[in-house]
């Protein structure tokens, strides 16, 4: 049987950080987090949960509403939550609301009716005429604008800005954005941060738009390579966008990077299959769906969050769609 | 309130065939069977679940146990039996096992601790000592070698065989596969298969292997490219080690498909990511969730399966890394 001081040892930090791990109290740096739940795992570590099942009467289930798993962004965000919760003893029920407000609120009726003990949900939606039973816990990630209600998210605008930099620092002229649907809430906070970042450098842009999706997004990029050819950087609201720009841009025989950069964001999985490699802003995913379960979590068992909001940080990762 | 005459209409098909849907049934070709679905969804059907509720005293859980969702085969197989199952009213808890015959197994104890009526079981090991508690109904999915066990499948040595017919067609000569790794059935199958074919055609054949991730699949061709310069064409055991080979094969300037021609197997979304798109041999991995989730009711509600596996057929799709 693990201790907690196994599992400090184990991860290489001290007990009090696993203490603040496990009661979700305090800080807890992102990477000191991942070695921890990594220690959890190796160990198979049980925290006091006998103790814990004693003073809670639990369905010990959590309800996790997801747009669409098969969008490459949700499963490290589902297998996040997955983790964590199997920690503390929780079961996940997995529910795809494909973005609809009439799924979501069907999902959350469902989930109310005693099966779940808290529900976290995930939707890139800016809908907010959802019923809420407040006697469910929720959790929000990724959608912060259901006010009042706790959320994990990340810094969307900060992130479009940094992208913008660094397409400037590798010497970019006529920088474009190819913005997200105007419906979801990152969409709209990353094209502002590229805006305001262009203004800052008084430097003209061209704005075109797409659909989260492939076809969407080959679609669009033929349209934009037939009327815009001066443009040599493209900022794209996400990986899906950039990855389709860069299949069309390749089919044209553009160079990349040397006649075009491309940027894309989420830093999902398939982002490292295409060939250039794409350059991203990458969202911490994982660490996403582990802090809202653990919020999550510490809510159902009746203790005090310490924030409402938690937006962490993103980090470009430079591959091979930018300049060295 | 729609009926099962609306959802005929909607779905281009007979109210028999409807029937055979949701009684599970009969046969009903993918192509209908989808169709329906999607008119069940759309008109938000409801079959007679209050009639059946009274009948079966159930938790209405079905829980799934995936190897890890992250792996894009696996969310789409999520999305389906969600899909079916919800339309009968039953909702998913989802368990990742990272294929570890442990974690498996502990999924296997929790879900039964009268939390779930049914299991579907998703593995790609062949491991076969797992304690399974007979009184609730498993179904296995993409898995063929527990025997006894109802299993859904796709035909893997079909489908290679078929993948070098098609290489030969388009005039390979000198044809190599990447093969899986031993202990996965379905790279077993698709090895043999290849295999099989080759010698049919009395072709001399290079084989190579390859974990199912990228890392491994890019160190692999790094090798293979070092010492097998004459190779024209190559049959991956799945699209991840093919992308990798794609990926790998661009970089060293290799000319897709006029030098090497590439095909995967398994048919998910990252395939059309890449440029060019990747040739595959596609499963039907929606039907394959969907079939298993309709089995499993089928089970959970002591009906009598017509038959105990089910193996659907897998079909190539032709793009931009086989030659025209």
């Amino acid at each position: 049987m693990s201790t907690i001081k196994d599992v400090a040892k184990e991860a290489g930090v001290s007990v009090a950080t696993v203490s603040r791990f496990l009661n979700k109290s305090g800080y807890v740096s992102e990477n000191s987090a991942k070695n921890v739940l990594d220690a959890i795992k190796k160990l198979d570590y049980q925290p006091n949960s006998v103790a814990r099942a004693l003073f809670h009467k639990t369905s010990k289930m959590i309800g996790l509403i997801v747009p669409d798993i098969t969008n490459p962004f949700f499963p490290e965000l589902a297998r996040a939550v997955e983790d964590v919760s199997m920690i503390y003893g929780y079961k996940v029920l997995l529910g795809n609301s494909d973005g609809d407000p009439e799924k979501e609120q069907n999902y959350l009726d469902l989930f109310d009716q005693k099966y779940v003990d808290g529900i976290i949900m995930t939707s890139r939606s800016s809908k907010t005429d959802l019923t809420l039973n407040t006697d469910t816990p929720i959790v929000v990630l990724d959608r912060a604008n259901i006010s009042g209600l706790p959320t994990v998210t990340s810094n969307n605008y900060e992130g479009a800005r940094q992208a913008v930099e660094l397409l400037i620092e590798k010497g970019a002229m006529h920088i474009a954005h190819i913005r997200g649907p105007r419906e979801i809430t990152s969409a709209n906070d990353r094209y502002q941060g590229f805006i305001d970042e262009m203004l800052k450098n008084n430097m003209d842009y061209v704005i075109a738009e797409s659909a989260f999706n492939l076809k969407s997004a080959e679609e669009a990029a033929h349209h934009f390579f037939d009327k815009h050819k001066q443009i040599d950087a493209i900022f794209c609201s996400n990986d899906t966008i950039a990855v389709g720009f860069l299949k069309v841009a390749l089919k044209k025989g553009i160079q990349i990077p040397a006649d075009l950069q491309i940027i894309g964001f989420d830093g999902v999985a398939f982002g490292e299959m295409v060939y250039p490699e794409l350059t991203t802003v990458a969202q911490p995913i994982y660490d996403m769906g582990a802090m809202a379960s653990r919020l999550l979590i510490k809510l159902i068992e009746k203790e005090e969050p310490e924030q409402l909001l938690y937006e962490l940080k993103n980090s470009i990762i430079e591959r091979g769609t930018t300049r060295k």
